[in-house]
């Protein structure tokens, strides 16, 4: 860490937050949102530099939604590195505030409200993890309400979350654009995930074969193979290989409506969640685009 | 009506509407929206004027919500009067707006982001109508995120809806002011309401017991009576004698969290629903406010 980069303002309270983003909209400037539950890595820097190319202010909010996490998740767990994630943001260059907010700052005792993204939010994660996607959704929402925006960036990384949150922002018309960068990977291609500091140096090591999965089907079709199955069994194939994983769901998928597919005509997304020891890594990548 | 009376800007598209109230926005006036299924009546043209009153732009929005209606209920033949409620409009004045989209410019054909209020939404109106509020929840939301207004008016003869809104409003950080106006009145007591149009001229008369009710309520409170059984007896009693009249339900309810109470204590509501006739009519009056 450079010590002559200065640290990006931290804002706790909402209110606060709203003044200034208010006071750069005056000015005409355009305001970029970049949500994260804090734990950086380059996925993220790669948010906040879109926003920066294209806003003039850009707010990364460093918030561990507890609502999207389940009882027995990791929640208490997830990594949370505020001082390291302040160093990380002063190497993205100036007009970059952190919003951190507490819990109590996002959500009252009695908090009721809910965003619910019916279909899509109830297949593939949403098998395993039946809450996700409405506590995803809800703090999405609330965080464009608390810095309404202009543009919003996700990775691809989280490819059904982006899939809810369009989904959402469409149909309550929303009034932000939705940004979706690529998944940035580690040399060996394994994508990067705050989760990922969970993983044993073996399991790291393991952890591959779901990128190798992907790489597989991707060469697949380009290829000729249209049939999903085909495809599908040779991907949990690799995947297994690694010994000692547990595979949630490997699947080939409309891009937009997620709904499986039996063969490839259209665009189309590989979509993998395999559990690695004890740690549950997901990753993705569009076929056919 | 007066022919010298010009009736109000009417716009239909979002996109329209959007630009409209950004223009207005930009020259620092304030935004009132008043949402409305039409069918207006005093009570409707009430908000208006309140909006008119503390703000320099008004949306009156027209839109008969297909979401907050369940099969069975009365979307179909629900009161349909746009030329007249335009007319009205034109009655209150300047700086009004009515956006009056169809169903189309409203719900995608697959919309699937629902907003679910829990507790609130489940009681009293909810355990008749049980995805009303989800409905109401929902296009209000997504009306706020059309206009982006400073301020909305609502009606207090829509007492649980309120909740439900101010309830969402808080949970979802949405940047807007809730105004509630006061239940506005037949020369009899009938609170106005759209639905009143059903009632034949028998009914009609009949359906003052609700007011009645109401009435008796609060002056039993004021002679001091705080047993709730005992005031929702003598309730119940005053809106049976109309004969030929279901209660749906009589309550007397904290008046935030619309639990019931026992014994009344702090602010407290009492709300009633019945149908005289097939006409389900609801109204209410806050007791010790």
């Amino acid at each position: 860490m450079n010590d002559s980069l200065r640290l990006p303002r931290q804002i706790a309270a909402v209110a606060e937050l709203r003044r200034e983003v208010a006071a750069a909209r005056r000015e005409g400037r355009r305001i970029g949102l970049a949500p994260t539950m804090g734990a950086l890595h380059e996925g993220h820097l790669s948010l906040v530099r879109a926003s920066r190319a294209e806003c003039n202010l850009t707010i990364v909010s460093i918030f561990v939604n507890p609502a999207q996490f389940a009882p027995g998740e990791d929640l208490d767990r997830y990594p949370r590195t505020l001082a390291a994630d302040l160093e990380k943001l002063a190497t993205c260059g100036t007009d970059v505030v952190a919003f951190v907010p507490g819990a109590a700052d996002v959500y009252s005792p009695n908090h009721a409200a809910w965003i619910e993204v019916e279909g899509l939010s109830g297949v593939l994660e949403g098998e395993f993890r039946p809450t996700h996607f409405r506590g995803v959704a809800t703090v999405v929402l609330k965080l464009f309400n608390m810095v309404a925006p202009d543009v919003a960036y996700f990775g691809q990384k989280d490819y059904q979350q982006v899939a809810v949150i369009r989904r959402m922002v469409a149909d309550l018309d929303v009034p932000v654009e939705i940004r979706v960068c690529p998944t940035v990977r580690e040399s060996d291609g394994l994508a990067m995930s705050s989760r990922n500091a969970y993983l044993s140096p073996d399991a790291r090591r393991r952890a591959t074969v779901l990128w190798k999965s992907l790489c597989l089907a991707r060469e697949l079709v380009a290829s000729g193979e249209r049939d999903a199955e085909a495809i599908l069994g040779q991907m949990r194939d690799v995947i297994l290989s690694a010994g000692d994983v547990e595979i949630d769901y490997v699947v080939l998928a409309d891009a937009d409506t997620l709904e499986p597919v039996a063969q490839i005509a259209g665009p189309t997304v590989a979509l993998v969640a395999a559990r690695i020891d004890k740690t549950r890594l997901i990753d993705n990548e569009v076929l056919l685009p």
